[in-house]
């Protein structure tokens, strides 16, 4: 079976590692994940965290091609892929960094991420789920909206990045909801709708209110029992319609897609709905996986 | 010594105990602080944690009267004070609650927070910073800012708390400056007046864009080599700005007095300062002494 990897990309964040072991023919053999995301490793620990993961798939002799996208890149990854400036287009495998291994069967390269110096901004990783998204979207231009962590807007037009804003929401959802004094009035999971909606409209009403907003969660859970479901999805729907209303000039009468997981996507569709804005959704997988098959099809070509 | 202590006043909130020994003649004759804060605490450890503060200081006979505000009357503390709705006056030492002790030694009364239905918020501690203030200020009518963890905007008029309004900003600076990806910009001390300025302007003109603004200062760190210091202070800034910005149906036009400790109240008053506002500073700790005293002088008046 190794015999028929063909090359495998490597989704390598933060927290987490996300293994596509491809096929020649171009479909994925095998998808294999481990939680030795950067911030878990030390400058030594990369290779083995990558060999304990896909090891058992490597042939015997002879090395496989590997393209990785994500934090595995920056100054705490493995080796540092340094920013490509935008506007330019999201993907150049030609600038991609050869990571120096010690075992012979490994051949990687870790593609670079995308700055922009006015306003000073920063991104690994989404770069290749655009490429994704623009190599199954030809000639698109518009609006990208990448959920997350660290979530992204990004303008797309003719096939370049033409500028970005990222916004911490998804920080801020872990850690206020985890760690503020609000850990005492929001649950760690459930959901609920109509609360959403409500903290989405009083967001997007008054933005700048986010702080006391906030504390307003932690009153009404004292006050009137408020339900942790209930204020897990508001503090959801403040973060997400504050970021909506700083990002407006990205969205407003454009067209616009979704870039990210299902449930984070799900979320920001709905918000979007509620203004009015119909945003086409595509999974995040699958915009990484078309960005590093794209990544791939560079590199074949150049050796070819 | 022990003898000539007439009362003592107990400054407890989350992270702290303060202890204040006040002799006949209203003097403090002792200051002590521990680390014993109502989150480290568990229900049969608050009688152990005072008495290992001022177990030394006690009399060997009879009994001490002991005054306490803050988060050891919550329902997280020692006992539970419910709560007095507003508009109200800030003291009312007549609905302080007893607490059942063991050691014979204790008198002790936990003061009642405040609540406010709609829209809902709360207070514990800050009451008795304001009844201070009131005390040492009488017929004042105006706002109150108290800075910190919860950051509380309160409107006094004819010696009631008529409306509040907290903000998490205090809490959102420290779980953002040490515990999101800022922690590899901001560093944990220092200052820089411009980049505080800088970031309360920033946030003043967009006060909706905070959670873009803060993830601006990860990508100066790694484009520009922001100084730590400097991200400190802009962060600072940041919060402090968006703040005021939602408060400003507070404090515009209004005469304001800050009442905190020296570091936090004189980054509120420089804010202001840069809207035009001269605000009175009143440290925090006199504040709170002043409550306390007011409230020992009404409960001696109805033994009296």
């Amino acid at each position: 079976m190794s015999g028929d990897i063909a090359w495998i990309g490597l989704d390598w964040g933060t927290t987490h590692l996300r293994a596509m072991l491809v096929g020649k023919p171009g479909e994925v053999l095998h998808e294999l994940a481990s939680a030795d995301g950067v911030a878990t490793l030390g400058p030594d620990g990369f290779e083995p965290a990558l060999l304990a993961l896909i090891g058992p798939y490597l042939p015997p002799s002879g090395s496989v091609t590997m393209i990785a996208c994500g934090m595995v890149g920056s100054s705490i990854g493995w080796r540092e892929a340094p920013y490509r400036p935008v506007p330019c287009a999201p993907l150049d495998a030609a600038a991609a960094a050869t990571v120096p291994v010690n075992d012979p069967r490994l051949s990687l390269k870790i593609l670079p991420g995308l700055s922009q110096s006015n306003p000073p901004d920063v991104m690994r990783g989404e770069e290749t789920q655009i490429a994704g998204f623009l190599a199954t979207h030809p000639g698109w231009d518009g609006i990208l909206c990448l959920p997350g962590t660290h979530s992204k807007w990004v303008e797309v037009s003719a096939g370049e990045v033409v500028s970005f804003q990222t916004f911490m929401t998804g920080e801020l959802f872990a850690l206020i909801g985890g760690q503020s004094v609000l850990r005492h009035t929001v649950a760690t999971d459930g959901w609920d709708e109509a609360a959403f909606a409500e903290g989405l409209d009083d967001a997007l009403a008054r933005p700048e209110r986010l702080a006391t907003h906030l504390f307003r969660l932690r009153a009404a859970g004292i006050l009137e029992g408020l339900d942790g479901h209930a204020a897990r999805a508001r503090l959801s729907g403040l973060l997400i319609g504050a970021e909506l209303a700083a990002a407006k000039p990205y969205w407003l009468g454009r067209q616009v897609a979704i870039l990210g997981a299902e449930t984070v996507a799900s979320a920001y569709h709905t918000a979007l709905a509620a203004q009015g804005l119909a945003a086409e959704v595509v999974a995040g997988r699958d915009a990484v996986f078309a960005g590093l098959t794209a990544a791939a099809s560079e590199l074949a070509g150049r050796r070819a």
